[in-house]
């Protein structure tokens, strides 16, 4: 009997289950640097959540990785959230239907025998393997997540539009004010209209000077610029930076 | 030339440096739960580091461990702590006289490129390290460590006794009130004067008894015994217990 092709199918007939989870270390390569760290040696989890269910003949998979910043969580990961998600009980991770994955309750067995903490390390392992069930649950019910996700949890509303913003302007050796420019023009050709930028990581001096060069770039009168310390100021150096700040009228 | 045998002396009078760093995962093979978690799958890291600093023929070697109830952190340890120390300049992690390890120097390196965070897991990762080091430290020094902690930071004082408690009591399957008091009166047979127990684990009524049953075995009017709930209640269910508590006058 040929299934709707909207609905999960299985290689004979087998319940969706989790096949396989694997777990990959990239280094992130970048010559890039923030006010507290470098990124020479910064690395990223990808996750990859093999299901049972068979589209077009190949395995529905669904991807994960971590954010940039924090390091991969393999060793977490490995030790305990995929082994504890693959020695349960298949249906315990299933939703009520029965026909799709339900991240919840996997976020559960993740989570067994976990003390609470563990901030910025296992929340990073938790997460990318959060994001690749979503992924696989949006891809065995056929849907872009972010609908899935309206349908759920808002009614079906989805928003037509959704603000961003670029990302960048980091230190890096011998970047001087003309490659910063450029780069953020980088940005603006590509649609984006509004553009964040490192600070912190040199003198104050000197980061109004390439905050001076950004405003050039991106115009708008300090609005479409926005400036990130990653946390590294003490209560004076945030003071002698806010004050600083203050005249260029930036988004953040 | 024979140097005092308190100072450090190194094969070839080569500098003292880290020779290596290992680092193991082992099973806590505990069959004993709290409210929080079993210990079924629980692990420890230990970690060796070992120095070019010989004695007796044999090098000196600080050890550590981590703590019950958060896991190895084999993981964090590998990949960016002890790869960070290795690749130092041996000289970056001496003290000013050259002649031993500096701790604190190398927790900067070891936190170099970290962002803030990391409760639970980065710090168990540097704190087992940090303790392998304190006692290579000591080692080194000829010195037991609590002598040397106090020379360095207390003035040279060092208090004659130290209050301590066995913290015990857990959960754990087939332990009726028979044998929680077996296990509390053998603590107090080893000279503890001060026990603490599980609780939250069970019902309410349950824990109420248990506790009982212990107050006959470590008497004090209460002043002897301790409860620990591991962080589990919800706020009504803290207030519930802490009213069942309040009659017992509970050391804590």
């Amino acid at each position: 009997m040929a299934l709707p092709s909207t609905r999960p199918t299985t290689e004979g007939g087998a319940e969706v289950r989790i096949v396989e989870i694997r777990d990959a270390v990239l280094p992130m390569r970048g010559n890039i640097r923030n006010a507290y760290i470098d990124f020479t040696k910064m690395t990223a989890s990808v996750v990859a959540v093999v299901t049972s269910v068979v589209r077009a003949g190949r395995p529905v998979i669904g991807y994960g990785f971590n954010s940039n910043g924090r390091y991969a969580a393999s060793g977490i990961m490995r030790d305990r959230m995929i082994p504890r998600i693959m020695e349960a009980d298949p249906r315990d991770l299933l939703d009520d239907s029965g026909t799709n994955l339900d991240p919840h309750r996997i976020w559960q067995v993740m989570m067994t025998d976990e003390k609470p903490g563990g901030h910025g390390e296992r929340s990073v392992a938790v997460g990318t393997i959060d994001m690749s069930l979503w992924d696989a649950v949006a891809k065995i019910e056929a849907k872009p997540l972010y609908r899935l996700l309206a349908e759920r949890y808002c009614g079906g509303e989805t928003d037509a539009k959704v603000w961003v913003y670029a990302a960048g302007g980091y230190y890096s050796p011998g970047k001087d004010l003309t490659a910063l420019q450029d780069e953020l023009r980088g940005y603006l050709d590509l649609g984006y209209t509004t553009v964040k930028m490192k600070i912190g990581g040199a003198p104050l001096d000197e980061d109004r000077r390439r905050i001076e060069a950004a405003l050039e770039v991106v115009g708008g009168e300090g609005q479409r610029l926005c400036v990130d310390a990653n946390g590294r100021f003490d209560l004076e150096t945030a003071l002698r930076y806010g004050e600083a700040m203050a005249p260029y009228n930036l988004c953040w």
